[in-house]
């Protein structure tokens, strides 16, 4: 990311913050903290943070513990870098006290209910008194339409992912494990620049394609059944995620009917997938295909999400809470039908919204087409 | 993990729920969930959960989603399978009133504010009118002392980790890139078995060696300068937590002397982990040893940690808050010297408390002596 990228972001949340009733703003989730500052550092722990931000009009502290400190006087941009010796609840009071603080937001859907106990107690000793008030989206808000930086770092992870199954899909042949396969995948996403995956890989084989969220096993591929490969890479923060469910030889008729009824939904949902929608009736356009086949009740699971730092974020589209679609977010449109104990085909692309409609970043071609 | 382990597990909490005042404990951190019932499912974001356990005197329910319903039912052990199609949050009320809950503890260090909030709210739907109340450390307090198949999966996953180390160390040499020996590790560990490494590895070389988190960079290292290596894999669920600082050829003095330092620290306290002494003293040992040498600010972090399903966990082996050891505790045993831009050195063993004292698991051999 540019410097002059996480600046404007940061400007951004200001301009935010001016409309709301706090004046200093507590983010300390892993993926907001790097979108507004560039300090890339994971949290080991729910429980272990490595770092805070917070953040007034005038000031922005990233608030660390000496295992941090040299990184984030690194990779943090326009950032206060404070080393606190204890933890952030025990040190907090001070920090306010120093910002003038009268009133803190935090990230309801992340400070776990025991940690809010222990700053209000401390808040006590503030001699300001300030309050303590729950934000919720306020980043997630903003990352939801990505930047050009953004679309340029999803693009590039999604096209090494592209390029991994290019070479793994043709080596698939009757006989490999599905843990084989899978520790492939992510030689190559290491070898080709990945940060990391962006989730564990999902290779999942005959009935165990039937487990939406499969762990890859030790069981061997066979011809003609679905194997499905959910993956991601995450290359410069940034996610890829991508479905392909494939097949070595013919499979039996009704999963080839599934298949058909699957990629029908997936390519009616794409189409919808434009500013202006809502993301219930993108959900819904699927849904009806898979319902009216007769498969409703096997498609338990929304019909996509939002991807940028995390593979999972705003916005979720599914069958409640509508939200409007805007040009630069990027989605998943990933339609599945599981037939316990017989197997499943789940077909995922990832894209990127634009006014002439979705731009497919997961360009990956290995679709089948039954006759 | 045996079943009849993971069934005396259950029975112990529902021995431990009799002399709370709730009647319903409700779990959902990922590894507590695993220890009680036999569910191996990770969480792939704090804020999508992949089931809850509900626990009774007479009941134990595994409420989860469609995506997980099958793993859910062949891994959990004595747990009644419950699908829910909209969130928990939004399913409780029913549930709690099935089960006739009229107090409900949650885990405070794991529950988000705002999922409290929402269940407060649904909660007052509820005819019987629950209380909800906040747990602390009740199963992670079970999980600080391991049983005989918990010490074999630790011992399992430190000699993995000894045998990839064995391979490791000799084929490093100058030029060589940090990353390329993270990945080299990985691809044994997966080679070897493992379900994935216990935290992502650390191979920091030279002034990267400063940093006790560093991320693994394309930095060549050379000849005479500390290359620390903090590394771990998970086997059946249990982590190994191990460091080693090497040398290709002889440091500079001041890094042996710091080298020598650590050791010495490492090696009193070590003799300190025995059953009834207490935490805050074995740190003390080593921290002493480093202060008198002139090294106090050098050393930031706490001594060492509990090792189990999780790579940190209780107790905590720091200068603050005194925990009594008891026997079956697996701690480790970390002093490290951190001096900015010039280098560090960290050695850590991961051992199990014994009435004869700290039995090694983390074999592996390579120290140094310099004269």
């Amino acid at each position: 990311m540019k410097k002059a990228t996480i600046r404007n972001r940061l400007s951004e949340l200001r301009k935010r913050l001016k409309e709301l009733p706090m004046d200093t703003l507590w983010i300390l989730q892993p993926d907001n903290r790097r979108y507004l500052s560039g300090f890339k550092a994971a949290d080991t722990l729910f429980t272990e943070s490595s770092g805070s931000l917070l953040i007034t009009e005038k000031r922005a502290l990233l608030v660390t513990d000496s295992r941090y400190t040299l990184e984030a006087e690194r990779e943090a941009v326009d950032f206060d870098v404070v080393t606190i010796r204890k933890s952030l609840v025990e040190s907090l009071p001070s920090i306010l006290s120093d910002l003038g603080t009268k009133h803190l937001g935090f990230e309801e859907e992340y400070v776990p209910w025991e940690v809010h106990r222990r700053v209000l107690q401390g808040m006590r000793k503030v001699a300001s008194r300030p309050k303590l008030s729950p934000t919720k989206g306020l980043i997630e808000d903003m990352r939801e339409v990505k930047d050009a930086d953004e679309v340029r770092a999803l693009q590039a992870s999604s096209d090494l992912m592209s390029g991994i199954l290019a070479v793994v899909i043709p080596g698939m042949h009757p006989g490999r494990t599905e843990v084989e396969i899978a520790w492939e995948i992510e030689g190559l996403a290491r070898e080709g620049g990945a940060e990391s995956l962006a989730f564990p890989s999902i290779v999942a084989s005959g009935p165990n394609s039937a487990l939406p969220h499969a762990t890859p096993t030790t069981r061997k591929i066979r011809l003609g059944e679905p194997i499905t490969l959910d993956v991601g890479v995450r290359v410069d923060g940034y996610c890829c995620d991508m479905t392909r469910t494939l097949f070595l030889g013919e499979p039996k008729r009704e999963i080839r009917k599934i298949y058909g009824i699957v990629r029908q939904a997936q390519l009616a949902a794409l189409e919808k997938v434009v500013p202006g929608a809502e993301t219930t009736s993108i959900d819904a356009t699927a849904r009806d295909i898979i319902r009216n086949a007769g498969f409703g009740p096997y498609f338990g699971h929304s019909l996509g999400h939002g991807v940028g730092l995390q593979a999972h974020e705003r916005p979720r589209l599914g069958p409640e809470k509508p939200v409007k679609i805007k040009e630069g977010m990027v989605v998943t449109v990933e339609p599945g039908i599981y037939v316990p104990r017989k197997g499943g085909v789940r077909l995922e692309q990832m894209v990127l919204v634009t006014p002439k409609g979705p731009r497919i970043l997961t360009t990956d071609p290995h679709f089948h087409e039954f006759a």
